[in-house]
């Protein structure tokens, strides 16, 4: 259906700041991203197949990829294969999940400049390649040549929020730690099936800054923060704010229900980080070879609240627990109240 | 002087997201405050003489509580006199000296209503007493019945930003650790001298994000963030959304840059907090028996420009890098386009 429901439903099944509509009737949007889900995954499982990886486990692990999901058939996960070839293609398709699905559409079109165009597709890449340039060069003297392909892998696995991994990088010098860890707050782009907070936020936080920066120097100039070549609106920054501020306050208050299980500061940190951007494995206790099971029933009830929180993009999952939710007695209420997003109000379509 | 002027040195001395007049001349504020500083230095210099400290060394923690300075003539620091009763007098001055300077104003005054009804006051006592009860209760194993004045002391050094220390917190469990790294962003109310983000920007942080929360749900409803017992301008709310987001990149790219050192992740990180904060301490290897002499020249310069970019509040350090700043050769540009505070405007005062 093509009204602002169908626009919300997208809404929360596409995490990221903003929305585009591809065509104009919402049901063809759908169907045009679900064909490029599916296309990619089918191209996954075929370069696996031949590869040499059997269908079975070829399927599982594109499955894996297509979902940002890192779930692995083997305990070591994809470094169980011990086949360089296979953490390429993977970690190559892990990135391409990342990406806004929109730019897929504008490739299918030839619409190649609108394409290139993308600042946040920039930003990822640009983000990507120091992230893997600065970790090889800490982690060659572990691995020497293969040290840039399991930091590739790496990169992708955890900027993607995969969470696939083909060596323990909890055993990696602490500067490849830390840029994981930064790497794992940043997440995919908006448009994709990728968690974390969104590079589209970071760059329109970054933007924003520097234009409040210049504000302070000269009040009275006019300056909007322009996004993907149009200006962006007041009001989709100041919901970057929100975001942004809502998801610290979440974070530090379950550090401090977290803390309670006495585990050192850096487990506690990153199972949390590894949660509340849909990861997977952070460092320590809850590294590649480690898992979730030593924290106690509680935390576990609170860790997966923040998966559910990180998925759900914050808001719907606090308006849950909103008694003015509740009180009309529907959720339904929810999606007619909030504002409408733009392109639907200004192009009402009538419904046949 | 009392123009527009004298109020931006008074912004840039006194940290926080607002600076109140107490008197229309402002030479007459600055005086007032200048007495309450004096007068609290002093009296807690005749206090720790009567508990029996010698008079040099009260002079010295004195000085160190006045200014959140924290710099001990012990290596020990405070710990090193083995007296519970100096413990319990500084510790109680640095909290004394966290306050807004201008709740003193109201007591001197006789406006009692007014100093009680401020709300981060409230807010800071309550912060405090929650750690300190925690604290208490996970290091009572440590040290007992004395584990509470340890709690004390140190909840007050860290959100104080005074650093003094009389036990050695680095050895404490990890919650607690956790909490006073918690405690160490928090800092101390706007109008002290303390550092940290500040409890007043919290607060307008924490009530903010509700109200935004709520416009979720009632997108028509109007809604104003009060603060102090004021409807707060948006403008000031945005203040403290882009103070806390530069706050939060300078954090991201100075942690990248220091993890370069490759110490484990907590020294680096909790490195960094202590200097943007204006802290002091941090926990291990910069914990309280350490110090910062094992990093490198160039994270000295960094760590060195993250205590000033804390001390002066971000934007006045920021805008030293900005050309257009020195365009015109000349700084005092910045306070002349910077936009006058409210209550200059509305009551412009003729010089004499």
């Amino acid at each position: 259906m093509s009204d602002g429901h169908g626009m919300h439903l997208m809404r929360a099944e596409v995490p990221g700041p903003s929305v585009g509509k591809l065509v104009s009737r919402m049901s063809d949007s759908a169907k045009i991203l679900y064909g490029i889900y599916a296309a990619l995954t089918v191209v996954e499982i075929v370069i696996l197949c031949a590869a040499g990886m059997p269908f079975f486990d070829s399927c599982l692990h594109a499955f894996g990829t297509a979902g940002t999901g890192g779930f692995s058939c083997r305990n070591l996960s994809v470094g169980a294969y011990q086949n360089p070839l296979y953490d390429f293609i993977i970690a190559t398709f892990m990135l391409l999940f990342s990406l806004n699905f929109n730019l897929y559409y504008f490739l299918l079109m030839r619409r190649f400049s609108e394409a290139a165009k993308s600042e946040t597709l920039w930003a990822f890449l640009l983000i990507v390649a120091f992230s893997v340039g600065v970790i090889a060069v800490d982690i060659a003297p572990l691995y020497g040549s293969m040290g840039i392909l399991h930091s590739y892998f790496q990169v992708a696995s955890i900027i993607s929020t995969s969470g696939f991994s083909t060596v323990d990088f909890n055993l990696w010098p602490p500067f490849s730690r830390t840029v994981l860890v930064v790497l794992m707050f940043i997440g995919a782009c908006a448009g994709s099936t990728g968690g974390g907070i969104k590079v589209d936020r970071v760059v329109i936080l970054v933007k924003s800054s520097f234009r409040d920066m210049k504000k302070m120097l000269h009040p009275n100039a006019v300056a909007t923060v322009r996004f993907e070549g149009k200006p962006l609106p007041e009001r989709n920054i100041q919901g970057v704010h929100v975001y942004i501020e809502v998801y610290l306050m979440i974070f530090v208050v379950s550090l401090l229900l977290l803390a309670r299980e006495q585990f050192d500061l850096v487990t506690t940190f990153t199972a949390l980080a590894a949660c509340i951007n849909n990861i997977g494995p952070g460092l320590e206790l809850v590294g590649p070879t480690g898992n979730f099971g030593a924290f106690s029933p509680f935390s576990k009830w609170l860790l997966s609240f923040n998966m559910l929180v990180g998925r759900l993009e914050i808001f719907p999952m606090l308006l849950l627990f909103s008694p003015s939710m509740w009180k009309r007695g529907r959720l339904v209420h929810y999606t007619q109240n909030l504002p409408r997003p733009e392109s639907v109000r200004k192009n009402p379509v009538v419904r046949k």
